[in-house]
């Protein structure tokens, strides 16, 4: 089957966003089973939309586009499906009704203009936009099949999981995709790719990795002829890779690293506190990113200055004198540190050289230290990070999360 | 002049990487008056890769790609511009001594496939690449030029800033182009829309609005038969549109907003020091994003809890109890505990809502109140942003840097 994306949008054309559409629902679709083989970004305008959407329709047996349903005259999607399709425009009332319904929850006055996307081409289906009045639209003719989504990403998320994937999976002769993906932290690829050669993978299954620094999820999909032969076949190489990848495996799914930690935390009714040094900041973000955080994470020191490290956080002055702020010995008494100042179960603190400046010869750029307290004991654990300052800096903070995490596991 | 991009790669196929690449790609070229009018991806494979560079290069007078430039037999770019302008691959010796050169720095071996990338059709010229072994190609042929990139974003950039673009704005028959970028923040997209409605705008220059929630960059690019022509454009519509603006632009050109508050706060000799709440981190984590930091970051807290804000922060519990921790009070309070907590001149505070929970009647999600005191007085700022927990944790930071930059220009 050839798959195809047409994002639709001047902002794209111009570079002043990044289309992550295209990257969401290409990835979507690989888990699907039904990967896409070209991606194709055109204006909203009329004249090269159209040429555009009539050389992927030529070439494919399903093209879904993103961008250009909105209510005014620029968004043109639907015109020129219609006119490549050769169908009219067509009126109809229930989209209409929930456009009408969408001002009213708001208590907002309906614009005459909201209208124009109660239009769809004649004979195509109109998915439900629960977030916004633009619908989206899932045209099927004989060998094809045209799906058009928002470009409020939001928006096309939405409709993409709740109408449009559930019905791929039912299209008659599509094979049975089962798709999993695990999210393990502290490999590299190299690595996974061993643990994947020693693991007998059937034929039906493929795998995909997806990397993000020190953190890399494994998708595996399968697909074969029943949705029972596609379980079968995925549980087979399901539960040796798990039991290979152990505890570098953090989550199945799409949870969060961050999730994971914040999960066991309150499950063990445990508090805790962060010092922060080269990070400044990125791991409290990083904690706080999850809702409901506030019921273990108690604060944070940013420590960037030594006066703060040795008068807030307590870290001896002699520590910081013999072996420098970047150094095992201050990472635990920070970490001990931070548990006390906001009287927390648990300390975590990061040091380190985060760049471009601050290196010497015995402590290159990228060198870390990680401090982990529990109140009978402050541990520590050296890291080196290779990359500019940003990349630095979020290797340190994953680093840390898994860390912590790995001590949660053990203390069940 | 007909622009094209064709990025390639398997991993923006099946969305496993976000395609940056385009993106600024796209917005060079716009700002060098050389917008494009259709992006394109494909993977590495041969047919694919094939079909497609055909296609662009039949429609396009300049056609850029990215990707498939690296050692290995899956990168087949070069084979494929070779075969597609009917030219011989051929060695050439000042690329591979740049590789052996590269490899040697490195005190690595040189491994014999790097030598592959010695190779470029025969009449391309080699661009070098500062930062890996895969060089980048310019081939112009009558009519049409082709200009191969790596993928990798860091090296592509580097190429892209150091030859392609100084190229392109010599190329014979181009117009001069001029562009600026003004940078603002806390004006709306239809604010600026209306300010430049009443500035007279020469039908040479082109606008661009580049909105990141309540930053907002403004590219004006001019074109003209004569780079004076050009920049005289661009002063006309300039100095009209700093006055509007006033104290709203933060920048000109690409200084980042806590880039621009580092450089006043060096200016006055004055350090800072930040307390967070509902932003978790995140302004702790922007301001040390700035290489050099150090020199005016003292530090933070991260004051989730009250406890660590009325005993860490000083905060006076009557005030958190009569108005709640999300108070102009309090985040006066907070403000004025960072100061004194880091021994810093200047503190500043966040506290607020982020959602999606801890909402009540009287304060909704998004609320958010700013705290900033000098050691003279601390004072408040109350604000309402939409969105969901990570747009508010972001519009609060940028709200809080703008807040301080525009206070540091008042004490000149």
């Amino acid at each position: 089957m050839e798959v195809e994306l047409l994002t639709i949008g001047t902002e794209l054309l111009n570079g002043a966003t990044v289309n992550t559409n295209a990257a969401y629902l290409a990835r979507r679709l690989s888990e699907a089973g039904l990967p896409c083989q070209r991606q194709t970004s055109v204006s909203d305008e009329r004249a090269p939309l159209l040429g555009a959407l009539r050389e992927s329709m030529n070439r494919s047996d399903l093209l879904i586009t993103t961008g250009g349903l909105g209510p005014t005259c620029d968004d043109v999607t639907m015109e020129v499906i219609a006119e490549v399709t050769q169908r009219p425009l067509v009126y109809v009332p229930t989209v209409a009704a929930a456009i009408r319904r969408f001002y009213t929850r708001r208590h907002r006055r309906l614009q005459r203009m909201a209208l124009r996307q109660a239009y769809l081409p004649q004979g195509a289906e109109a998915l439900p936009n629960p977030l916004g009045t633009a619908p989206g639209m899932w045209l099927s003719e004989p060998g094809r099949l045209f799906i058009a989504l928002p470009g409020v990403p939001s928006e096309m998320r939405v409709i993409m999981e709740q109408s449009v994937l559930p019905r791929l999976k039912r299209l008659k002769g599509q094979p049975a995709i089962e798709s999993r993906t695990l999210r393990t932290v502290g490999l590299v690829e190299l690595s996974i790719e061993s643990i994947l050669r020693r693991i007998r993978i059937p034929a039906s299954v493929q795998i995909g990795l997806y990397p993000n620094l020190r953190m890399v999820d494994i998708r595996l999909t399968a697909t074969a002829s029943s949705r029972g032969a596609a379980r079968r076949a995925l549980a087979a190489c399901l539960a040796p890779l798990r039991c290979a990848l152990g505890a570098s495996m953090y989550a199945e799914g799409d949870e969060a690293l961050e999730g994971v930690v914040g999960r066991l935390l309150v499950k063990r009714h445990w508090t805790l506190a962060v010092a922060e040094s080269c990070t400044g900041g990125l791991l409290s973000h990083s904690l706080t990113n999850v809702p409901g955080s506030s019921r273990y994470f108690r604060g944070s020191i940013v420590a960037y200055e030594n006066r703060l490290k040795s008068q807030q956080l307590q870290v001896p002055a002699s520590l910081l004198n013999r072996f420098g702020a970047v150094s095992a010995p201050v990472a635990g008494a920070m970490a001990d540190g931070a548990r006390r100042f906001a009287n927390a179960d648990l300390g975590l603190a990061i040091t380190g050289i985060a760049g471009p400046s601050g290196a010497t010869a015995s402590k290159p750029v990228g060198l870390v230290f990680l401090g982990l307290a529990d109140g009978r004991r402050a541990m520590a654990q050296r890291c080196q990070f290779f990359g500019d300052r940003s990349a630095i800096k979020c290797q340190a903070t994953q680093a840390a999360l898994d860390w912590l995490r790995r001590h949660l596991l053990t203390r069940q």
